[in-house]
């Protein structure tokens, strides 16, 4: 695989697999790609949420608004240029503010095959 | 390890090892943290480049300012929101543009790791 670029615009949106919310994910590198990682993005609606045990480390970048993202031990958020790390087996319930927003994620190794398993 | 959130200010800079020009990178996840990938920030001053053969996969994210990656395949270019994806083994030129450059990186597996192999 050479160096690539990726964009907004090369993610095609699916709903997030296994929920009903506004919430959506678009892979732009996975394992079609052949290396390690997936990389991709994500759009939260308004006051969307989503709950998830951490099949994989995943470590998400908020691009636009602001999202929290609640464990047993708290809450954080995090706003534009800002990560949350979600190490694998972590639980949590990601949360948008009001404005929604649209994060970038990169997880190792590819979560949809983790997903499968 | 728990859920972490990681900003700009968490980083702290060193300049980049191996070379003498304006870029400099800060981890904020790593090694020491027990888990298999680096979180970290990057700063380019203004043209500021970097000659790199990759040692691991690198995932680059502009949070401000351009960036233009050159490889033997051509030139990408990428600015705030999109990522250049360096597989492990790439040699790549990595030049800021005009206005510098802030970035974001995810590598697989631990990039000082591997630099001091």
């Amino acid at each position: 695989m050479t160096v690539r670029k990726l964009a907004l615009a090369d993610a095609s949106f699916e709903r997030s697999p296994g929920q009903e919310g506004d919430v959506w994910t678009g892979n732009v590198v996975d394992q079609r790609h052949g290396g390690p990682i997936t990389i991709g993005y994500g759009r939260y609606g308004p006051g969307a949420s989503l709950d998830e045990t951490m099949a994989v480390d995943d470590v998400m970048i908020v691009l636009e608004g602001q999202l929290s993202v609640t464990t047993d031990a708290g809450t954080v958020t995090a706003g534009p240029g800002e990560f949350v790390y979600m190490p694998k087996g972590a639980k949590v319930t990601i949360r948008a503010h009001d404005a929604g927003a649209v994060t970038a994620y990169v997880t190792y190794p590819h979560w949809q095959e983790a997903a499968a398993d």
